[in-house]
């Protein structure tokens, strides 16, 4: 559609479902995982960085039967003499590359292996509202041991890396459930047909959503939904779907008395034994360590991964309320989510591996310190030296060195000078909280100007004319006083 | 070629070309890479993280007349409805991205834009020892100033980079040239030929490798290389050539001197002149700012980059020696490199907008800063708390617990603790400084065992039976002091 044969501009768009992040955007969240590696590290886990391409066999996305990799990961095909190679593509979360990792380099990595990793992962997915198709996760997962003692201290971790991003105790619970615990259910129900199985695991998965009452009409003969659609149940009889129902709601007063209607709802189950032991066991281990109810608690309402993970599910929520979009109060919700996972490792090895882990929902925990008013406060931008004769630039640069060398954030206006309202406004876009003006007339009285922009911005939103004349922002001080200045203003910052 | 029907276990194994990175190689160039953003935010630098995923189209990497990319990006056809969507691409560096940032965003941005970026870039090559498919940039830009303050700042900023990591002053040296000075010798020669033009640019390409004769001979007639093979030359004159080797070889005693040289070869060329120019306002202000030519200094040998930038150009070599491969003694070489680009936005606007830059190579610094013995000490690993009696797992989880809130790494055994010899091995594997036992005997009388595993491992290696016996590396200390214990042994490593 070119209307000449010249090569049309590219459009300056990221692609679709992709963003930039700028300034504090990047700064902030660098801040908050250098102090999540520094809980990751304290606890003994080393770090990892694996390649952002895997082949698309060692991620096992493969479709069934054919040789493309699904559309849920962005894929390529190597050119190889025979234009015919591997399948690339953009690992889509970290579990999967640290299976690989770990099959790789077993024999020389300790057992076990506590590694975290945090980085970016893609997603080829309909992008929508606040959903891109690259972000980041941050995760820290123990891979060879079965033991408890590794999901407790997986729990332990995170509590720690909430409080320590400025989540404050009281506005957080780490929950835990227990996926065998679920199945000592249904094998004391009697369900053992696997379809039927994953039927009651599809629903209990909208417990979340439609609570008690509804998947007790989904798990018999199905129920009426909001939009006035009917949707089927899995037809067991009310009988049969009260142990499962037993389960989801058994949350007692205390971990002992959730502990006791969880023992009653698997019967004689084996596997519910185990699932229950577990539990305990966990919750003994924490509450060793001084993490009570309050921060990690046994909840067997938590159902989400119960469907993907093969012992204890983690789930941290964050419990103060915000306004959702309607004004409406509700809790913020979840922020992490982990729990154990046996056979990842096991694709490439043929070994089963037990791995416990957990991963941190990056862009969710910053939203809410942003929420908590721990992070997004004006950026603090450099102090702007203007240049009032451009013949002198050297003299500007000497004085932005000196400034620097003091340890203040500071730059020159590299603009264009002639005017000198622009580069004002500059030092406003800037979030700048001073600019330092040097004249000629300065420069031969041995003086500076130093224009203290926090302080004159609130003058000139509050004060009358009387008290803008009474309190300059501006200050004349001897050159050599300059940066003892600067460091008053800065000091001053957020008072007055 | 699989034998039977069942999928064949998926290989692990990253993809040709692509590595992991553990522990230590993760953290030391987070560790530096955070001291560089540290330098680049005090003058005034934004943070700016683009996505990962560029169309290509944004990234200009489509073939002539052809719809595909060209084979030095990795790329991938998005499926739209019709299933033919955009091209898009990993970015292969930090700077095509910048200037589709800079398009789309420019009116939010202000002018002059100073922004830092790091982060992973992909080419699609071919890999060899140490050449890697994914890799570290780590770049500073100011777009929108032709101020040749602007380049100057970027040099200041490198010096101080370069200090702030640990290379000291008189290990390095910022080297500035200008490709306007060249095109300046190219007018005072009358090589107004394009192609001509860029023969003698790839010919002084080869400086660093051939030297001054070999220079001398590839502008004229050509040259016999190493292999034996006759190399044709672009065939000028020795009076034509001349010109382009006194550029090059005009270093001087100072920059006075190095300036006088340059006036001297460009003739009357206006081009040539502003080049020159600009290479004198750049050492007047760096001067003003107390870089001296020990620093940053004025060179006109370096000619990497002529080709690619439009004014001034600049290189950090590292000066100190190490040894090659095969022994030899050689500087360590070039660690960044940068230069003035006025057309990269064009592309997107039709409007020049003057740039200029600077790449710090991060696998380049990390290794010099390794020679230098900055980094890649032996990794501090976590005290282990091992297993002695496995039902009591609760106390050692609190013991490990009171380590790690003291604020001193430590983990608690998650192996199998049957064989206590294990433990001990797997202490060493980690680089532990200090193991605790606690057996049921020491539980009793409100003691444990702390081994120093630094002084163990020194006393094995030196010393004799008999001193073995008088320094014991074991020590029983109170439960209560434990930590206090564990304080004195870290403060004892790396002496005795």
């Amino acid at each position: 559609m070119a209307k000449d044969k010249k090569t049309p501009r590219p459009r300056a768009e990221t692609p679709k479902g992709f963003r930039d992040y700028f300034g504090t955007e990047v700064t902030e969240r660098a801040e908050m995982l250098a102090k999540i590696a520094a809980v990751y590290h304290r606890y003994g886990f080393e770090a990892l960085e694996s390649s952002a391409v895997e082949t698309v066999e060692a991620l096992g996305k493969f479709l069934p039967d054919v040789d493309r990799p699904n559309e849920g990961v962005f894929a390529w095909q190597e050119a190889d003499d025979d234009g015919k190679g591997d399948w690339l593509a953009l690992r889509y979360d970290l579990t999967a590359p640290l299976a690989r990792v770990y099959a790789q380099h077993r024999n020389d990595l300790p057992t076990p292996y506590r590694r975290y990793a945090m980085g970016p992962v893609w997603r080829n997915e309909k992008p929508g509202p606040g959903r891109f198709r690259q972000f980041y996760q941050c995760d820290a997962d123990t891979v060879g041991t079965a033991s408890p003692a590794a999901d407790a201290e997986i729990c332990a971790m995170l509590s720690d890396c909430l409080e320590e991003v400025g989540i404050p105790r009281g506005d957080y619970v780490v929950r835990v459930n227990n996926r065998k615990v679920l199945n000592g259910v249904l094998e004391a129900m009697g369900v053992t047909d696997a379809g039927q199985a994953a039927d009651v695991l599809r629903t209990i998965d909208k417990f979340d959503k439609v609570g008690e009452a509804g998947v007790r009409e989904l798990l018999g003969k199905g129920r009426l939904d909001a939009s006035g659609a009917y949707i089927d149940g899995v037809g067991l009889s009310a009988a049969q779907a009260e142990p499962v129902l037993a389960f989801l709601t058994s949350k007692g007063a205390d971990v002992a008395a959730t502990l006791a209607n969880l023992r009653a709802a698997i019967g004689g189950s084996p596997i519910g034994a185990e699932g229950v032991d577990e539990l305990e066991q966990i919750a003994a281990l924490l509450d060793a360590q001084g993490y009570g109810a309050d921060r990690i608690d046994v909840d067997p309402s938590v159902v989400r991964g119960l469907g993907y993970y093969t012992g204890p599910v983690f789930e941290a929520e964050l419990t103060f309320e915000i306004l959702d979009d309607k004004g409406r109060k509700r809790q913020f919700g979840s922020v992490s989510g982990g729990g154990r996972y046996d056979d990842l490792v096991k694709r490439f090895t043929g070994q089963s591996v037990p791995a416990t882990g957990v991963s941190i929902g990056v862009d969710r925990l910053l939203a809410a310190l942003r929420e908590k008013g721990r992070i997004g406060g004006a950026a603090q931008g450099p102090v702007v030296v203007t240049v009032m004769d451009r013949d002198r630039m050297a003299d500007y640069m000497q004085m932005v060195a000196d400034i620097r060398n003091a340890g203040i954030r500071a730059e020159v206006y590299l603009g264009n000078p002639k005017n000198f309202g622009n580069q004002l406004k500059y030092a406003d876009r800037r979030g700048s909280p001073a600019a330092v003006i040097e004249g000629a007339d300065e420069k031969a009285r041995g003086v500076v100007q130093v224009k203290d922009l926090i302080l004159g911005a609130k003058i000139a939103e509050n004060a009358t004319l009387e008290e803008w004349k009474e309190r300059p922002s501006q200050f004349e001080v001897p050159r050599g006083e300059l940066v003892a200045k600067l460091r008053e203003i800065l000091a001053g910052e957020g008072q007055g």
